[in-house]
């Protein structure tokens, strides 16, 4: 480490040391601007870029001087390394997550980005700020479907084998945890969802409650409360988080409001 | 319903009908100002009474004229009641809850009152604001290791059977799930966290990554990375969320840092 003593320049321009540069994973959580943490806000207030998904870069009022790079939803591994090699460059540079960025989201990437990248990168300043995850809003919007031990397992099978999806879905719900299953459907798995009602159905007795829980506390909200004998997997798409309950689960109906879904704490005996 | 027309009182005192009140579950998140969302903070703002475990409570700046009442952490149901009943007597009512309301927090308490209350609860608003929970900030502080599937697991023993607690560990850690173990230890359960890694080294390697995280973002903050086999329950507490990471979590040393442990996105074949 050299030194540097701060004081007025006496004679022409002083070199400055090349500055570290640093990346802030920062968890946007469900959307609207009052879901974020102050936290959250500070850190995006501190950098030279932000860098995402465009969507969730297009949720940050940018200040002046700060450069946005938005990016297509794919390639994560690929987007991690951008926003290193950013901050290697001497940026402060904000990846910006919907939820949290630790859920299914650019942290783990950035991680191993990291571990695979450049020495440099290893001695970046990289910090993750937590938010608000899609499952939490959900849950929130409709009671507390979470309330006893709970899973949170995404149906995408691009980055593990559908087999692994299967087991673990039976696994869980069999020993009586409730399920959070983010990425239920999208363009290109259109059958993934359907596929772990079934497999979920061997389990579970049909009417277990399965809340589709889209776009919570956004202004296009739309929590749907069903059984699993009756969940249609169309009304899942991207925006959508599926909480399947446990046997233990209980609605309680409420006149002139909406139900309320919730896991009690106490739980019976295992099966 | 009966109209109520608006206008200047002509005579006298107008006798205003009684106001509903409402019951509003705030979660505060992991400690700090910082880390609540500007929704909990509007929240918290828009009360007449803050209700809570006293810790929680005296997070909390009162504004003039709200009334704060503060509880031991034991009865969650009967904290439930003597809020549903102060809102049902025409307050505004927060009850404050640390992290997330819905994660072996208040919310689910609530829930079970209204079912089980007087017929004029159900009558009543509701709602839930979500914050970060523990997991999360444990999770952020270290890395990424919630960063494929995940189970979160109360330990308590209080509100099931422990053969209950043994099943869903043997059942998560099997199908390859990362656990993040909440209530992990407490004066009145001290053995549970060291059975718990014993039920598990039965399952896992016993270099499984093991993560105690203890006050996550707050200024008393212990982040301590170890592997299951040598991991001491005796480091665990009431404030301390215990992360067991899958076979695929790893760590990344870093020159001068603390390191960073992930559960990497993809995931090898079912086991």
């Amino acid at each position: 480490m050299s030194g540097r003593v701060d004081g007025p320049a006496v004679s022409g321009r002083v070199e400055e040391p090349p500055t570290p540069g640093r990346l802030v994973v920062v968890g946007l959580g469900p959307g609207p601007e009052a879901q974020l943490t102050g936290a959250a806000r500070a850190a995006l207030a501190g950098v030279t870029d932000v860098l995402g998904y465009g969507p969730y870069v297009a949720r940050v009022a940018l200040a002046p001087g700060q450069t946005a790079h938005a990016t297509d939803n794919r390639a994560e591994i690929e987007r991690a390394r951008t926003a290193l090699a950013l901050a290697a460059g001497g940026r402060a540079v904000a990846m910006v997550s919907g939820g949290d960025p630790g859920v299914f989201a650019m942290a783990a990437a950035v991680c191993e980005a990291v571990e695979h990248g450049p020495e440099a990168w290893r001695r970046l300043e990289v910090e993750m700020v937590p938010g608000v995850t899609a499952m939490l809003a959900v849950a929130a919007r409709c009671g507390a479907p979470l309330g006893h031990d709970f899973c949170a397992l995404s149906l995408s099978d691009n980055l593990k084998p559908w087999e692994t999806v299967e087991a673990r879905l039976r696994a869980a719900a069999g020993a009586g945890f409730v399920l959070a299953l983010y990425n239920p459907a999208s363009r290109a798995r259109p059958w993934q969802l359907g596929r772990a009602f079934a497999v979920l159905g061997e389990v579970l007795p049909a009417e277990t409650l399965v809340i589709f829980g889209r776009a919570a506390l956004r202004q296009d909200e739309r929590i749907e409360v069903t059984s699993l004998g009756a969940a249609d997997p169309g009304r899942a798409d991207m925006a959508t988080c599926v909480i399947i309950g446990s046997t233990e689960t209980r609605v309680v109906p409420r006149p002139g409001l909406p139900p309320l879904v919730y896991s009690p704490r106490s739980a019976g005996p295992a099966r």
